[in-house]
């Protein structure tokens, strides 16, 4: 097991990652310092293949605990189904040294985690990801939150975990699917921050969708290293934590053009990946070569690389006209300039759009 | 004018109090380092006072302002009134550097302050609180929230406004009823923490009903200084903010047996402060002597202190079972022990109510 630290002063935490080490969640929970009650938060899907189990290792170490079921999908992230937590929430009578568990995907965290966040003005709460994609991105870091119908995320709040269990096991039951798109946040880390594991990804990315234990263990530890030192350096997203972004701001808009139904999160990232990369040589910032391999890399995982006929430019610019990132009528894209590099560069919706059309 | 200010390092902000200030609204704003768009959020009584004033202000400030009026009265506090104000922030295209104002009382401020805490994650709010309860309360201290059914503040964030503007002026178009409930809070700052406070209530509650503008300002530039102080101490209530709720344990679980339609906020802290002086005494924290000034001044205000006959105690354990401040079944009970002086005291909401019935 890896053991890392996400340093935020009085709001830093543990992320613990390891293979088959969800049996330690009530150790963990106790040595997090929490204690009572647990309401655990996830979706029919996980409950019927986790919740037994992790009531009864909740159970052993002395936490009782009652689960919320909120439906599966990005389109139930939403104010609905945070009135649905609450209602639980209060029936369960929390108090205010209470915790809340989110075990399942991205949807289940930021929802359970902005529930967490805002019940008794803030809970404490643990991430146990359950999805490749959670397990990388949406579980460390704060960002919590529910969709508009006019955009994703845009009612949300900061609002750190108390610790985060990564189990790889976890993942033998992931639809494959889900784990290709899990890697597109994966293969973003190596982009924006590090070559080293790019490279290791072109390698042996066939290693990864096989489930190699130990290869997920370092890649996904990896993954949450770069992400908690950018989160370290700006937790609330002022200046650099947007480099993350990197890949988003199109893979948002695809995502709200198609009605959040047709494209996994993960999918919709890599088509933003390989078209802001195209962006980025068309504007100038990145080499030939690296836009060669970085659509190599997303086609060798099994991504979509290009928008699908039905989505056309104008389907796209609502969904960058609402950005959150945006200030000015501008949105702070993150331009590739080559891989393990990024640069800010601001550019209007039109622009975007006609860098992308050309 | 006078200009306190809240001291919590990089959140810190100041709180303007004078006569005829609003007119400055724009300055302040820029002073608070504010630009671009403005979302003022009021409701139609306000509105009709003072809403094109201060848009007229914000203007000659050069701020864009658009306006969301929410329905008034505690019972529109909910979700659904923050759902409509989402509605609005996304239809304004608000960004990151955008602000809000709230531009009313307590309801219209802890709405738009949560509406800001968690529209993008987070906007830079503005507290122009309109009634006396608000300028004294709950416009300092970052409380932001809205109600559950099964009881107050339940959904909420500690987020901190930018600055806070109080205009005794606004006084002259409230209704003395809101007026009287306001001077609850007051004089609950005397009974905590402020003998001389006290004594000055004691003396001269009359020219505070009647407007007097010099002793206005005194007043509420010391309850607020008192405010700032323990915030300062305990921002996120952990430990000695829960002073704070001294008499309010009771005036909410009044509240809520009375489905806050019958008692304004202040009026159930008056009945509250009655109460929880009256336990106090009974439990030996108390002297006789104290018991008589608080209920003397208590009357004298005009505010009631006794449980309405249609209330019994049976009415009040569901309010004060989910308590935002129970741990362990155990409500952390704010006891007076003399006028300037409090103790914290571990009671079961059967504790408080056998106290109260004998």
């Amino acid at each position: 097991m890896k053991t890392l630290t996400v340093n935020l002063g009085d709001r830093s935490y543990p992320i613990y990652v390891g293979d088959g080490i969800l049996g330690r969640l009530g150790e963990f929970l106790q040595r997090a310092g929490l204690r009572g009650k647990v309401v655990v938060v996830t979706n029919p899907t996980v409950a019927r293949l986790y919740l037994d189990p992790v009531n009864e290792i909740l159970a052993r170490a002395g936490f009782a605990s009652v689960s919320v079921l909120v439906p599966d999908g990005e389109e139930h992230k939403n104010l609905d189904s945070l009135a649905m937590i609450y209602d639980h929430l209060v029936r369960a009578r929390l108090e205010r040294k209470s915790s809340v568990v989110a075990l399942g995907g991205g949807v289940v965290g930021d929802l359970a985690g902005f529930a967490a966040a805002t019940y008794l003005r803030g809970l404490p709460y643990v991430q146990v990801p359950t999805t490749l994609l959670a397990q990388v991105d949406s579980s460390v870091g704060g960002k919590t939150g529910v969709n508009h119908r006019e955009g994703k995320n845009l009612i949300g709040a900061f609002y750190q975990p108390r610790l985060v269990l990564i189990d790889v096991h976890m993942l033998d039951t992931l639809p494959r699917r889900e784990l290709v798109a899990g890697l597109a946040e994966v293969i973003k880390y190596g982009i924006i921050e590090d070559a080293e594991l790019f490279h290791v990804l072109e390698d042996k990315i066939e290693r990864l969708i096989h489930l190699d234990r130990e290869l997920l263990i370092r890649v996904i530890a990896t993954s949450c290293a770069i992400k908690a030192r950018v989160v370290e350096q700006d937790e609330r997203e002022d200046d650099y934590r947007a480099v993350l972004n990197f890949g988003h701001t199109l893979g948002h808009a695809l995502e709200a053009a198609t009605g959040y139904s047709e494209f996994l999160h993960g999918e919709a990232v890599g088509v933003g990946i390989a078209k802001a990369t195209a962006i980025s040589a068309r504007q100038g910032f990145c080499d030939r070569r690296s836009l060669e391999r970085i659509r190599g890399l997303i086609e060798k995982a099994g991504l979509p690389a290009d928008l699908p006929k039905s989505v056309t430019v104008e389907n796209l610019i609502q969904g960058l006209e609402v950005d959150k990132k945006s200030t000015g009528g501008k949105i702070k894209f993150v331009m590739c300039a080559g891989i393990g590099k990024t640069r800010f560069h601001s550019l209007s919706p039109a622009e975007i759009l006609a860098s992308l059309d050309s």
